[in-house]
């Protein structure tokens, strides 16, 4: 059983993304991500702070803009449309979840596609859906695709099966995973799914993204099977000092023995999304110049 | 075993249509579809024939613009963009395929996507993808589905299996079927997937859409399942005055007895495509006024 270590491979690839911001400074491109924060949720801040911190080590330059949890939606509206026209940003990032009074899709829909370095834009879900490959992909699945790449784990002709069809995961995960030159079998399974065990003990590779703790366990795994953990669940723990722990979809106890490769929770998927966050925003510099 | 009568449903949405055409015009709307046809292709203008002719049927004006085989992609778009600020029309439609010199995305992304009627416009992608309901689906999963429908079949919690990624038909029904509502589970399967037989199999419901004539054989059939058969193919036939027979996808024949239901080719999908553009160029009236 391989441990599929996602902290090195996001070192990894934010090595490569430090060449790459050295490379586009030479050509007089200084890369730079905006990123929104509304109100004071404090796990945003945490997600928010780790996105800017990442610039910070690899040179791209961050901008990030608090604003109060009862700003209208009309005034960030015009926040984004600032930043779709600052020559100085090229990737635009509004932290989810935003509080209720704000239509989030509309807010999504103002960013400048070209900056949409969530990749969650219509124009992006449409290039993804079409195998358009200048448009931007979600950084989770993104993140996910690389861990499967870096470890050599075959998908042409192998059977996936991705559990959750948000827009955010599930969906993208398949859609990237059925497309020409991936070439798997892909299985979309979700709440709704009969017998999910037994559907997911087809899965040569099982990715779990359907945010319940540790729902995945021994008899929904293929001995043999790689599994990708996407959940990151807080579960109450009293024996830790901020009075929870991290887990997974994923009963990685259970699990782990059976596999040919497991990402672990944390230090799985988590690290790459940061990772891809960051590559999207080079690609956006690299497009925008 | 029931034999699914595309026919008949399809004459059923058409009554639908022509009650919809009578109420849009008591409210001063008269619905309009543009086909654009570009050279001489035989079976082109045989289904812009169809679709014009339907358009009369029920009360819809239409236009036929027929350009010839090298007119410049400048001109067609030059025409396209008259069409979506033209008033008496609310869909435009550009028969595939078009000659090499021009770049079809380009054609149907000029298209507004208020009038792609075809449901081909990145805009009406990303919205059946994001399950948004205010886009227009592609005319022929939107017939599969609605064959499902008026045959009462069951999808929530049911295994389909998609045989087909294509854009125009694969992509979208899995899309479709798995979004929150329909509930299947669904596998896509292609060209590249070990043992197809084997995962057509699972299917509760199987949709066949990979344009090879009569592939699908009973080996790929559950007993019991509902087989949708997308194919439409020519296959040489020196009994027959034209010199060819149509057959789909499945081997129909080999196929029928083991199902509880199943599509024929022809008289199955076909006659759904056509009715769904209807309903499609409708709700552009409805949604333009």
């Amino acid at each position: 059983m391989k441990v599929i270590d996602g902290k090195a491979v996001s070192a990894k690839v934010l090595t490569e993304c430090q060449a790459e911001v050295t490379s586009l400074k030479a050509e007089g491109i200084s890369p730079g991500l905006a990123v929104v924060l509304v109100g004071e949720d404090p796990a945003s801040q945490v997600y928010v702070g780790s996105k800017v911190k990442t610039c910070e080590e690899i040179g791209i330059y961050s901008r990030k803009i608090v604003q109060p949890v009862d700003i209208s939606e009309e005034r960030l509206l015009e926040i984004v449309h600032e930043l779709n026209v600052d020559n100085a940003i090229h990737g635009i990032l509004v932290q989810s979840p935003l509080p209720s009074h704000i239509d989030e899709a509309k807010i999504v829909e103002a960013i400048d596609p070209a900056k949409d370095v969530d990749g969650f834009h219509p124009e992006n879900v449409a290039k993804l859906t079409l195998e358009d490959s200048t448009g931007f992909v979600a950084c989770t699945p993104a993140g996910c695709m690389r861990l499967l790449e870096e470890y050599g784990v075959e998908t042409a002709g192998k059977e996936v099966v991705v559990v959750g069809r948000s827009m955010i995961v599930g969906k993208p995960m398949a859609l990237l995973l059925v497309a020409r030159g991936v070439d798997a079998t892909v299985t979309i399974a979700h709440s709704r799914t009969n017998d999910l065990a037994a559907v997911c003990r087809r899965a040569d590779i099982l990715i779990a993204a359907v945010g319940r703790p540790e729902m995945i366990t021994a008899d929904f795994v293929k001995e043999g099977a790689v599994v990708i953990d996407v959940g990151v669940n807080r579960v109450d723990d009293a024996t830790k000092k901020r009075g929870y722990r991290l887990t997974g979809d994923v009963d990685y106890q259970g699990v782990a023995a059976q596999c040919e490769a497991i990402t672990p929770v944390p230090g799985g998927v988590g690290p790459m999304t940061i990772a891809m966050l960051m590559k999207n925003t080079l690609k956006a510099a690299r497009q925008i110049g």
